[in-house]
């Protein structure tokens, strides 16, 4: 039996450390792929083009909405974030799961397309200890943060939408966890069911 | 965060090894519990009254039926099978998960009270393969295992109410797989539903 790869959308408020933690997922076990965002938005230092995103202008990106070319978009903070379509279609039929590290907006645009598309959120231990994580990066000034935490404060309002929450306390047993979420998804009997199907005709066979 | 236990309904055709996945989970993790039924039919050699089943008297069970004493039972050729309720909700209360090895149509019974309960459903690898082990049980003679095949076939037909499939082809490697999804299923967003209100109520004071 052929195993399908299966969409993984994941959230999580900023500072969580949800790209640590897909980082440290698809280093671990080859079954992943992270999916690229195409955005407008300018490289911060250090980011490469094609490594955290493919940089494009406006221009680009509305082409690529135009010609279908992404599975979901948003705008946030004056910016477009988009999930180029080729990249996760190629790796889902390769038997691949695609991790997408996007926002509900985009979860909720990939749900409707991908019906077993699997939706994440990533918790923090408490709400003092994302405030603590966000303060401790040192690389924001305080109304970045507060911007952020009031951000996590309306995004908070859609994680019933999700259908897992994990909660990053310790990153290792964070990223096992994701690992053992997406294992059982795909045990899950409305993913099988050509193999119920095979069986189901061979008993009827055996029977006759 | 106090961890709520979660029922388990484990179904599967006759001789696919349930029992067997079952005994080896319960006896490597602690916090799961087996169910233990009662029933009507009568003790086969070797079964313990209290460790296999309860076995009652017709009488016996139709008062527990009447007073609500059971969670469900079926009946299934000519005697009575039932979960006691008691048993069930004292464990979930401990936190403790409730493996109940039960049909299809008891299994539909669960579910309607207990929306969260976990359907799992054991396969074989294949048909000829269950066949196989039917027959080399040795215990039974071949009209038995004919109609247990023709059990089986009538049976394949519920598989799509169960939320899981697994396959039993190594058995360390499927109860390996049954405690993951069961870990998984702790994981659900609806399953933290009080989590969720904590953390959003934290954010909500932080950023007041």
């Amino acid at each position: 039996m052929k195993r399908k790869g299966i969409i993984i959308v994941v959230s999580g408020f900023s500072g969580v450390g949800k790209g640590t933690i897909m980082k440290s997922l698809t280093s671990r076990y080859d079954q992943y792929a992270l999916s690229i965002s195409a955005t407008t938005r300018d490289p911060r230092p250090g980011e490469e083009n094609g490594r955290e995103y493919f940089f494009v202008s406006n221009e680009e990106f509305e082409k690529l909405i135009k010609e279908d070319g992404l599975i979901e978009y948003a705008g946030y903070v004056g910016h477009y974030y988009g999930t180029p379509r080729k990249f996760v279609e190629d790796k889902l039929n390769d038997g691949i799961d695609v991790i997408l590290e996007i926002e509900l907006q985009g979860a909720l645009q990939i749900k409707k397309q991908y019906k077993d598309a699997m939706l994440l959120f990533v918790m923090p231990p408490s709400a003092e200890e994302l405030e603590k994580r966000l303060t401790g990066r040192g690389t924001e000034d305080l109304d970045v943060i507060r911007k952020r935490l009031a951000r996590a404060n309306e995004e908070a309002v859609g994680i019933e939408n999700y259908d897992y929450i994990v909660i990053n306390d310790d990153l290792d047993e964070c990223v096992e966890q994701v690992h053992s979420i997406i294992g059982a998804a795909h045990m899950s009997s409305d993913r099988n069911q050509e193999f119920i199907d095979t069986i189901r005709k061979e008993l009827n066979d055996l029977v006759k």
